[in-house]
């Protein structure tokens, strides 16, 4: 069962959390960050129940996700994001509750947002880095399934000093996507060599 | 968006239906079948809709299933059901509306039931050939997940004479799991087969 109100599955064989201070580094203002953290402690801000009946190749992961509801300065809070380490992976978001929005780069740099609310059913196609944005008021939860062999590189996203868009308030109470400052496009043989790890 | 009322997937890439003459000898009660048919006409009993971005080993198909409820003498209304023809392949089934039934079968002929409302998140393992029932007065809508490489085999049912489980109603407003007369144990040669044809 997905609990929406407590934003978990029952009965998930695995739970793992992220706090504030798990995120260091990834939003664009440093100082708000800092005083965030001071102000609210190193809480956790989101969380993650799934049920992985093995790694095979051709089996698949199910669970669900829960994201606080803040920002870091302009920024809406976020998830660390990832490509899948055999990349060629897919993924289905679905949307239980709250306001939500899916933000999408290609390794080659090309950006795409999918807004996520109750009801909506995201497809993240192969290739795709993502990364999950709670734009709304609210804790945002979704359902998801994976292929069980997917597996997660966090690591792509560093490599180019973030995702190529930030999601921000636009102060007339929605969501905004701007540059990062600090992306960098990755090199054509960094590209290359995630397409030529498919399996 | 999956659409609930309408139990469909909006921006569904294909659509296919089932109607109650496509179901002919899957119910035990061929009379009831056949009066039924003749009162209701050839009408769709079940649909789905669905998005297939591909059909890549490590892609996924996501949809959503929409079946009517009804009965054919005791036997509430039921899919033709299937084991994927890449047998080792999962299939998650999410309740959407309504009140239904998984009913999953091995190929040595082990039967579990799981049942199905609103948000439960049902997991079909690899190798278990499986059929839903609407059990429920209304409606039963269901969103679905599934490797994109899974295909369907229909046959395997037909060649045990049916599932080992029918599943009818039990006089007192519930539904109850009672034998199939007609079911055979499929032969160790032909479970086998089903295990070596995993890719």
């Amino acid at each position: 069962m997905v609990d929406v109100a407590k934003g978990e599955l029952r009965g998930a064989t695995n739970r793992y959390t992220k706090t504030l201070g798990d995120l260091a580094g990834l939003y664009e203002d440093e100082e708000a960050y800092r005083a965030l953290l001071a102000e609210m402690g190193d809480k956790v801000v989101y969380e993650v129940t799934d049920y992985k009946p093995s790694a095979d190749a051709g089996d698949m992961i199910i669970g669900v996700t829960r994201m606080l509801p803040g920002k870091v300065g302009r920024e809406f809070f976020l998830t660390r994001g990832h490509i899948h380490a055999n990349p060629n992976r897919p993924e289905m978001y679905y949307g239980e509750s709250g306001h939500g929005l899916m933000l999408l780069e290609s390794p080659a740099g090309d950006i795409r947002t999918v807004e996520i609310g109750p009801r909506s059913l995201c497809y993240v196609p192969p290739y795709w880095i993502h990364r999950s944005v709670n734009v709304g008021p609210t804790e945002l939860v979704m359902t998801f399934a994976y292929p069980a062999d997917s597996g997660q590189d966090y690591d792509i996203i560093a490599k180019a000093g973030g995702m190529r868009s930030r999601i921000v308030d636009d102060g007339r109470g929605s969501w905004v996507a701007v540059d990062n400052e600090s992306y960098r496009f990755r090199p054509a043989e960094l590209v290359e060599s995630i397409f030529a790890k498919a399996r």
